[in-house]
């Protein structure tokens, strides 16, 4: 296969198992270990082994977390009656960057997909029933596709007799989006969404 | 930091050392090492630590090799008198795809640039001199950079004395290359390089 080492070619298939990562980005990748100090790339095996061995999930809300409890869930300032659901533990992070939310997370592992054979018993739904109370919040935060909605509609529906507040994220215009160029769909739910100025 | 776990940001942080690679991408490589099996992470891991330790250059071309000497320097069928002077490794295995090129190779380990510190001491020059016999011919295959130029130049003053064939590769349209598109600079060379039909 293109002449390369075999070792060079068992690395450049390991790159291309990476999610957007393609043959030629792989090749590259791996020239530039070829070509960084032995230090750097022993560095770099080090932190995949650490991340598999220190991170594991959050025994409350199934986030990433270097203890048995994350950093959010352990915050005692932090609002434990919100609790934002999200699909994955990643979601989490694209949240706090907003550095605004002070609730809480649960992490779902999934979106139902029946084609793939992800039923409700594959998510982290029993977890986040356990965790309801009356009076609390859940926003439904999982994506704008049709697998993220039909799981917020199955939560709905399953939560809905709970003394709980069920919300989900605003749909519109993004921020910074042109008119022109959003599509329809989007459009509609803008248009459906809109509030008194 | 966001509050990533502080394995995660580590390897986020030596994602991003990598060329191409931002720190959104980088978060990507990393959460999908979270979320892949242990084994899978090993693998990678120990494929990068193979890479460093059982990769070397090759004696003769300074080609990435498993062994002393690279498969195509091994190869009696290769024509050893013709050599294609490249800047990189990986540049190598461009020319291989094509599957046409019979010679061999000389890998410079860099391009002038006396901006950056970089002069004739610091390239692979002496042992490509010491490579060339009578009747033989250099390709100069560095790329269509300044450097590349100042480099390829350089190498055709220093060898112009020694009774070698001195040549360089073809300027002109890139296959599939629209003259719509076409910049000033490649369109001049491709006219002054004009062949008879």
């Amino acid at each position: 296969m293109n002449g390369f080492p075999k070792s060079v070619e068992n690395l450049i298939s390991e790159f291309t198992k990476f999610p957007g990562i393609g043959k030629k980005t792989a090749q590259r990748l791996a020239f530039h270990i070829l070509s960084s100090a032995t230090e750097e790339a022993a560095r770099l095996a080090s932190s995949i082994v650490d991340v598999k061995t220190l991170v594991e999930a959050c025994t409350v809300c199934g986030g990433i977390s270097d203890e048995d409890l994350c950093k959010i869930c352990k915050n005692n300032k932090r609002d434990h009656s919100v609790i934002c659901v999200v699909e994955r533990p990643e979601d989490i992070f694209a949240f706090e960057r907003t550095n605004s939310f002070m609730g809480v997370y649960h992490v779902l592992d999934g979106l139902l997909s029946p084609l793939d054979g992800i039923g409700p018993e594959k998510l982290n739904i029993q977890t986040l029933n356990n965790r309801l109370e009356t009076g609390m919040e859940i926003i439904l935060a999982t994506s704008a596709s049709l697998e993220g909605d039909a799981t917020a509609l199955y939560l709905q529906k399953i939560f809905q007799d709970k003394k709980v507040k069920i919300t989900r994220l605003a749909r519109g215009l993004p921020v910074g989006g042109e008119l022109e160029y959003t599509d329809e769909a989007t459009l509609l739910r803008a248009l459906e969404g809109r509030t008194t100025f």
